[in-house]
């Protein structure tokens, strides 16, 4: 056990050795910063800046190793990895390419870059596990859309209600998610301004159109053209910070559902695999919604401080920018994972029906109340009907045995409303 | 001084006094839950659930005068405001037609959308005062398009831009507000779903077709019609919080700039009316900059309460949807009181292209020192070219006196590369 | 229904109604200010600096009636409320003592001053609500000292604990919340330092020894005499969000383990007066537990804006100290209504040691496996026993049944280890 | 550049390489874990409960390695780390002592007792940077005593206060950093309670006195013996948010006044390595305030987390706990870092009371008009002596060519009030 080594994700169950994990590393960012300036040189040598050779030396250097530790480290003098990343790539490309390395643009050109490139790669990850878990949902719901079960509000049974209905609004929740995510990954734009966000030193290198020069890197790239420079404009960190948030907290209300409806008690879903306790073999925990909530609970944190960091000074600020490189890569991280867990979760979950129906006449027939109150107001009187209910609740005796009830359908599972439509209706919705 | 006045925003100068105020206050959410309320039993009459005598008599009923104080001390006991109301405007419609109060529905049905109309009405204030504000940055861009000032990057001095450049940067994050706030304000939709969300009571009390009556009512309300009921699918309200935080922080960048611009040693720019001191006359504070910097701390927190609150449990859940109310209105309240401060600051801003000019200089030269080495290496080679700016640098004598740059344009304002091309396109945006 | 009343608490039910709504309310705070000019006046004449009669006057004239709603909305201009109030203040005292009104001080001054004055009040509510609930809980915890119930982990049953260990935890932390809460409210300071932190005026007008006059000043408020002004040395109000956020936190756990052990499903404990449904009369929703819960859903964020404070530049800060304002006064109010729901809840709570009792035995034994495991282990080694079990898990036949565990204590009642012992340990604690 | 490694700080520049890094490094938690697993067994051992061959097996096999990154992945299935460590540790140890590994014991009891640890370690590391801070600190007030500055509020000009009281301040907030930290490092408990915090695991594996199992284990790690099992009490991981929020905070508002007043046309401090860029050579950024000041931005959000996960269900619960990892250590991290930066920024600050003192002219005399204020209200009377100052404030003239002010004290230095005496007395504190 060396320190030589970094983190994996030891307190990270949530999101270790997933994909996003892998794309979300150290590595990735550094192949990401690479990229980055791999990319500004050749474009350079496109539009006749750079020499092609140049452009080849540094794509080429570029796929070279580099010791992500020690970067990290020299980091610290400028407070940025990009300015050791370009002393080391430009010493490896040589003397003769050297000076095309990084050409005009500032350390923040590459980082934002390289943030959106990751950022990129995450949320098609996201976005492929947001996709099976609705498909997951779609199916829970269709088949449950008749399954009823108690509907719970403030922790109390209620009314009625289906599980078809339910599956069916954790799915919209997520199509919501997915809608928002797109939305956002489509817009990722590059980043190139140069120093004051200005491209002056792309003209002073030679550049004719220096306004040309940050949509054909995007192009390069695979990314979205800027309409400015954003390095203290932060719409696209902010957008991330708002769609990511989103996608945790939608997957959170499947996982707060699941946790409770397979507590010991109530246990009408539980996971496929739960997590196993070696001296307790009946434990199945739910592991899968446990870290998917703790995920939630995180998420809107990490999403406040890069909302916080809109309000970032000048042309490129002194500790806003720092502050979001961290939580948004744990926010990317977070989701990647959740988004993981949210696939087995939903392709995995295991349904009782019969403890649902079961759990319908727990409250002697009072679930049906409502109804009763509706039908007996015309019949009774209104304040006739409701002290008899009252009545009848506190006595804690079944509703089938009063005989004042004797006409009334008292199955609750004849009363859940529209649960069946909307849940045809929501499942429309592709 | 009596208690029985409430709270007027004495510890708020941001907002108090402010049409956004009137439009969030405790008055105007009664307001909003009585329309909800009248507009419930309207939709029921049009539909022939309920006598046409009835919506008339609610629509009156609900015009009238109650006592928020009280109803908010009611509030306690059910853990909402929407139980003593109906109790109330039940009693005040009368024996004949009380019966069809709030039929059908569920608290959250009218407190979700009362909530709603509250933030449909703060938001177009919150829009025409991003649009009053665009414009006068717009204006404030095209007219110093060719103001060259300072570039800035860590508090330092880098490069020179223009101060139109700034502002269309200001211009584009307010632009960037606009379109996230409108779609989320076109987006708002009524709640109806009653105890569980199934709809089912509506069938009980004769509904034939319970999946018509929540498009009904959003089109009585001028809101969407909902998909499903969203008791705890809260996707509207992540979306309020997203554009509203999202608002906050790009005003909030508007304001630290101009904090910035107008310490006393820069002075670059100060506020139309500064607040003043008694004893320090000369003081002119930038207060509309220092409230809209405090509302963007903030927001990001009670955003991510909101977000927060994604995690609801069951059909109505028992804490995250209670946590939610009081946060969307601060949000509300923050962000229209920051947009009214925005419009001033931004119609009345004074800049100084003077002060702007003489900071260029501040650095003998330095300032174009990007410039120099980009023109001096290919004479000198880089790393002679390196060492002769930093040995003048650190020498600190103006670079005009350097026999080695007599050549070469000094002149900061000759190197502001795309600034202006930039702005030109920035403003095309509409 | 105006708009000139303001706003009680309608969309709070947490704190409505309450003593600390009312020692938060704008006027408390108005109040207070005037308790701080007023204070500040007397000290200058105690020490020679202004005629007791300029005290007199200054003190009487503070005890006279102001319009808080007009302040607020003067209190824009210069961005705080003292302004406007200093203005009047002293129009009101009149010509010949007016100008001994706010003399030397800054706005900060009297802000901070009587915001301590607010939290000292209000503290001292909570405090006192703290003590009744501990004291419910110890009641409850030593009551039910013995009565096992199932321990529950994930979710999921564990192995038994007891009732009275739950309340001896719960009671815990809220003297943890009480300890906290008293140190704090101990070390509120008085605030006094004129326009830069100097006492420079105070010197101008006489003062033959500055630094006396903040000590003075504070204990005529009964507040703690700083070491420094604290303008933008803000450990007051961080002590006060670490504080309130504990203590949100505390009750939080408390209701979260009431709103679980209250569901239907479990039953094991119910609030004394449930939030009611008129439709559904069998409802009694835990609204005590939902309230509390929802104000430790807010805390956090309140408290992390107030941390996000202390990074106040300069000597009296643009920003960061006007986002105090709000948030403290919420959480203030939050906690203090937290308090009072809880020493309703834990005075009130029933407790049904039956429902406790039937649902150790839910499992079927298997709540006490690890007991098993550790006692069959020397007996078939570990690996057999652990074998056993996991067949006698998958079967869910009673382990009663079981002929290999015929000999063995399966009676989970006595398997809560040292239950009783801790909690009577717990309950030394004063 | 291989995905075998992690991550080590490439988005980090303000903790990577620093000894908080490698003390909160996954291999620091796997060490703590371990330390945590051995300890448990000797215990046990010296109690009675295991041969003494079994701790020395346990001993020896827990200072082996382990391969974190598949601990890492294989945490996954339980949702927590310990489980698989467990099982592999019980592997190296044996069949014969095997049994003896984590006895009795749950996960969360090594979790958090390690976690304990590893707090502990780091926050020693912190409290020697914050000596040393603080230390230098004092040097520079005692210093700088009497070099006075403009006193700046709402970033104007206010009133001369001198650089020795602002050290003294940024001092004080250390100390204050200091005690509430010291205060909770030395409270840092273990955590021992068994499945469900009964303990009951241990009286079944034989211990008479399972009660004192738990201080025995805290002894054995140099931790406190806590009062009950708190898995779900989380008032030490609450109480190290607190502390450490505040420190970040406190650092914060040095380096927020470091960035101001090294703003190049400010210029009063400078960091005594500023970060440079090839490409500027004049530029000296102060990254290590920068790094500080994205540090304070972050620990707000990150202990606000962990405060709401006070909310804990249950023995112990699904997802709040999980949530805290994380954020913990980057909390412990990110304040590590940043008191490593203060030091170096505090012992290598560099002032300038030259530019200081040219500032103090920079309003022309009206930086005393306070002073003035009060000398010629006595004189004029007050509304001429205030029309007086705000006519010669218009006219933007030197006050000292006023020639109704050429009796008065015009030198800025002459007015810093108490800045002196507060500055001594503040330096009394140890």
């Amino acid at each position: 056990m060396t320190a030589a080594h970094g983190d994996t994700g030891l307190l990270a169950p949530g999101w270790a050795d997933s994909a996003a994990a892998s794309a979300t590393s150290d590595h990735a960012y550094l192949r990401a910063l690479l990229d980055a300036e791999a990319a500004l040189t050749r474009v350079q040598a496109t539009l006749g800046l750079a020499p092609v050779e140049a452009a080849t030396a540094v794509t080429e250097a570029a796929a070279g190793a580099f010791d992500v530790r020690s970067l990290a480290a020299r980091a610290r003098a400028g407070g940025n990895p990009v300015i050791p990343l370009v002393a080391e790539l430009t010493k490896v490309v040589g003397d003769e390419y050297g000076p095309y390395v990084h050409r005009g643009a500032t350390s923040q050109d590459i980082m934002d870059t390289a943030t959106m490139l990751v950022a990129a790669r995450t949320l098609d990850l996201v976005l492929a596990d947001l996709g099976r878990t609705e498909q997951a949902l779609a199916r829970l719901a269709a088949e449950h859309r008749d399954t009823a079960m108690p509907g719970r509000t403030l922790t109390q049974h209620a009314v009625p209600t289906t599980f078809g209905l339910k599956a069916a609004g954790w799915r919209a929740l997520v199509l919501d998610a997915r809608d928002r995510t797109t939305a956002v990954r489509d817009a990722l734009p590059a980043q190139l301004g140069g120093a004051a966000g200005t491209l002056a030193a792309f003209g002073a290198y030679g550049a004719s159109d220096p306004m040309g020069l940050p949509a054909a890197y995007a192009r390069e790239l695979g990314l979205r053209a800027p309409d400015l420079p954003w390095h203290t404009l932060r719409t696209p960190v902010a957008d991330l910070a708002g769609c990511l948030a989103f996608t945790a907290g939608a997957l959170g209300k499947l996982a707060v559902d699941v946790l409770t409806l397979s507590r010991t008690e109530i246990a009408e879903v539980a996971e496929s695999s739960g997590g196993g306790s070696s001296a307790m073999p009946h434990k199945s925990n739910p592991v899968r919604s446990t870290l998917i909530a703790s995920a939630a609970r995180r998420a809107p944190h990490l999403a406040a401080t890069l909302y916080g960091s809109l309000a970032a000074e000048d042309e490129r600020p002194a500790g806003s920018w720092h502050a979001e490189w961290e939580p948004l890569r744990d926010l990317l991280r977070l989701v990647g994972g959740a988004a993981r867990d949210a696939v087995e979760l939903a392709e995995g979950l295991r349904v009782s029906p019969g403890a649902m129906r079961e759990h319908l006449d727990l409250t002697h027939g009072l679930i049906v109340s409502e109804r009763l109150s509706a039908e007996l107001a015309p019949v009774l009187g209104r304040a006739r009907a409701k002290e008899l209910l009252t009545r009848l609740a506190a006595e804690g005796r079944p509703l089938a045995e009063a005989p004042e009830l004797a006409d009334v359908d008292l199955d609750p599972t004849h009363y859940t409303g529209s649960a069946g439509a909307l849940t045809d209706r929501a499942l429309e919705r592709r």
